[in-house]
């Protein structure tokens, strides 16, 4: 039988998802959710119905699991509690310092329903997390080190577009090689912001802007771009939509830590992305996730989990003989 | 409360263990079981009694997990589902056409004894495997490959050594760069044995052999080194010593995969090791998972299990809170 998905919000990684599940022969879409109205809305996939959010709660019993693909600031924080009320549930929320807060509503929720919720999904955090996890819990004495990009951030590119004079803009967040460098060669170096990573900043400046009243409000914007090396390059709207339309991203996750009696071997564990499609590559993380979701609460589980909780095997569609046998 | 590990067998991976031991401060090392005289044995840790093998049914009360640390060819196969009848149990089982047939036997022997039994730690085994797993149900449409080295083959070295005067030997397998700059292009090669890894063999001749003849010897042992280019060095005892005494390895597990309503975004996954010890890499890979069988089995959980059925917050000795704000 095919697990029954829903997607929750259609952006980027509601498409995503909708990629992802064509690629996963025991899934099947049942109805993607929206605040619009629904006969405004064309999705790629023929004969599957779009449904105003707030008929969800007629879809409890044809839906295995809810995929949430809002946002984390206003959206996710609302709706994954909420939904994890009538279905399992997986959503990809984000902002690091509220996961625990989130994590208590949302497990407060499925405890009730009975249902699985797994948030924090895709890969940081998500993959990256769980290679953290991984390398601190076997180079005990070791240190962390995450590098970001090449990639755009969307955050900061969000930021630039609110610049006075500024129609359009693209950000890469672009680790710096030689710091990556220093990191393999198990030196285990104290990096301070600007030693990790650039920021590049591709601007269209609306007609007769003042140009370098905006490179220099874009240097000195606190957090976003005042502790790192930033370069500015103003270009027009038509080489944006050329060279800048592809959402890539990825990034780095070293272990760099020390074994023996006398702490006396190092050694480096290294997980890299090079993704040609940051919101398809999420997608098709959560995707395995909701498999893990359906597969847990088909076992009675319930209550709300991270990637950190789940037995890898549950992400795949084979069963544990048969990846005994191909993977180890 | 400690957790108190047994050691069986004291050859490079059970010192590796005894090292890895001090570095988790919620283990103790309680006992190292050997099938020498108890009294010719001098371990690294003052005040732990070495026991004889035949005693140690004595330590079923003293000991909450076992860590087996013989070889797979004659003593895991014996010994895990032997042991798994009154201890927890980890090995490193990597013989990998026989790991169907000693997860069975293991998982018989652990669920009669209610025991937990984790098989085939360590990286490959292990954590190579967690990555294929984690690659192949992320990226659906994709293709796997793992390179390793460059390291040291025990069995390269002892197959070289078994020839006619030959000494000594070392073997270095070495992964080849044009290969793995092939397969992170994103272009999903076929790529034969050859063209995948490099062997270099560095040995010690014993007076008057005939280093012609030993050097085509090598390089025609089938499944060893006839399907790779392998180069020959003859070197001195004192040269070996001085520069291939050291148990270095590595390898990299590369997943390249598809995402997109066309297939049309490439996506890159890549795992790497760079070991100064291998036996101790291994070994600090298998103390994190005995942390995990000691977990499990005080839930309740007993039988057999590989690195794919445990949830990875079982590795850690912090607290499913902590991990989540400091991970996630």
């Amino acid at each position: 039988m095919s697990i029954r998905i829903g997607i929750f919000g259609y952006g980027n990684l509601g498409r995503g998802v909708e990629a992802a599940i064509r690629q996963n022969r025991d899934m099947t879409l049942s109805a993607v959710f929206t605040r619009r109205d629904p006969s405004s809305l064309k999705i790629a996939t023929e004969g599957v119905p779009v449904v105003h959010v707030d008929d969800v709660q007629k879809w409890t019993d044809k839906i295995d699991v809810m995929i949430l693909c809002g946002g984390s600031a206003t959206d996710l924080p609302e709706q994954t509690p909420a939904l994890a009320k009538y279905f399992n549930v997986v959503d990809s929320f984000d902002t690091h310092a509220k996961i625990p807060e989130h994590f208590e509503n949302v497990d407060k929720s499925a405890r009730e329903s009975g249902k699985v919720g797994i948030i924090s999904v895709g890969w940081d955090p998500g993959m990256f997390s769980l290679n953290r996890l991984f390398g601190g819990a076997v180079l005990v004495d070791g240190k962390d080190y995450t590098f970001w990009g090449k990639g755009v951030s969307q955050g900061h590119s969000d930021a630039i577009r609110r610049i006075e004079g500024v129609a359009d803009a693209r950000q890469y967040t672009i680790p710096i090689d030689s710091a990556l460098e220093a990191v393999r060669s198990g030196s285990n170096p104290e990096l301070t912001t600007r030693e990790k990573h650039l920021r590049e900043c591709f601007v269209v400046a609306k007609e007769g802007a003042d140009l370098a009243r905006i490179e220099n409000e874009i240097k000195t914007m606190p957090n976003y771009f005042a502790d790192y090396d930033t370069t500015v390059h103003f270009i027009s709207a038509e080489e944006l939509k050329a060279n800048h339309s592809r959402l890539m991203h990825g990034g780095f996750v070293i272990r760099s830590g020390r074994t023996g009696l006398d702490l006396e071997n190092n050694h480096i564990i290294e997980y890299s992305l090079k993704l040609d499609s940051n919101p398809e590559f999420t997608a098709s993380v959560i995707v395995a996730y909701a498999r893990a979701a359906y597969r847990l609460n088909g076992e009675g589980a319930c209550g709300c989990k991270t990637v950190l909780d789940i037995p890898p095997a549950y992400l795949s569609a084979k069963d544990g003989a048969t990846l005994r046998k191909e993977l180890l």
